[in-house]
């Protein structure tokens, strides 16, 4: 049996990875969430296992001291991570699993699965994210700017990526995301 | 303006290249096809400039010599080409251009646009190609098998190609190629 293909889909925060990765696994059944493993509260509706592996600080740091994630960050006072587990499982059942995380992470993913497809979320314009992130309503001008100046800085990370993917309508992202799937299975490797 | 992406979509004789070629531009509107040139006489219903571009034997030969054929072959005694000069001013246009031409022409349009993207149409079994070119009925055994044998030897030079595609159901091929149009479209390249 063929191994499942590890997709990594990733963007400045505000770029909508959340919305389109939830749209995606609607349109491919197929397709595997990586579930996150984090240190904050459970909100109302979310599920353990479901929406995040939920655990304790220390039981995070013990997952961290045995490399048991293949990424994590500490983001607001809270961790955040991905079980390096549930990810090599799904892929040795032969099933495909898609990673939505931040720009670090993926980076730190690639070092892991040089041959994950990495898949970089574009706003259709700097100014569009800017509203976008505004649009969240909570943040100051000093919050805004300062998120704007990180989404610059990762947008400049781009080049480590596989695909570019614009967030102009979220179907459009869906349908050209879905494609790459397609597409990566069709690949003839250079060394087969 | 960004050049436009060569696509070739090759595969063994009996495969059904040309009814996935005409499917998929179809679908595919914006997809220019790369009108051949041949010494053969038109058929009913065969336009110059649609169907071939249909050239003496003189001017076949000039074209040759001028270097306007980005590959060539002999076919039962008639000479099919791919003119540059058309392909050229379509990547320089913008637009994407898609080859449909045997698996022998396309190595050597491989050697002159290297960054094309190459595609190789299986059958979905060997069994189902012999029963495929079987079914145009005026072979017999001796000409089957060495369509065989010469399908075999095709087959065999896949690993020159960027992807592979099964002609299981005409619409399921057409997908996975519109599926590889879009994706090298979202590809960002290493050297960007």
């Amino acid at each position: 049996m063929n191994k499942g293909l590890l997709f990594v889909l990733s963007g400045p925060s505000g770029v909508g990875k959340g919305t389109v990765c939830k749209a995606l696994l609607k349109k491919m059944p197929d397709l595997i969430y990586s579930v996150s493993a984090t240190t904050r509260q459970p909100r109302i509706g979310e599920t353990d296992g479901v929406n995040y592996f939920f655990k304790s600080r220390e039981q995070f740091m013990q997952m961290i001291e045995e490399d048991q994630l293949l990424e994590y960050a500490e983001y607001v006072g809270n961790y955040y991570g991905t079980p390096r587990d549930f990810v090599e499982r799904t892929l040795e059942e032969g099933r495909d699993i898609i990673l939505e995380i931040e720009v670090q992470g993926a980076l730190k993913v690639k070092e892991k699965f040089p041959d994950g497809i990495f898949i970089f979320l574009l706003p259709p314009s700097l100014d569009e994210l800017k509203d976008r992130i505004r649009g969240r309503g909570t943040e100051n001008d000093h919050v805004i700017d300062h998120r704007m100046n990180v989404a610059v800085e990762e947008i400049a990370l781009m080049a480590n990526y596989d695909y570019a993917v614009v967030n102009d309508e979220i179907d459009l992202a869906c349908e050209r995301i879905e494609s790459i799937v397609i597409a990566e299975h069709c690949k003839i490797e250079p060394n087969e």
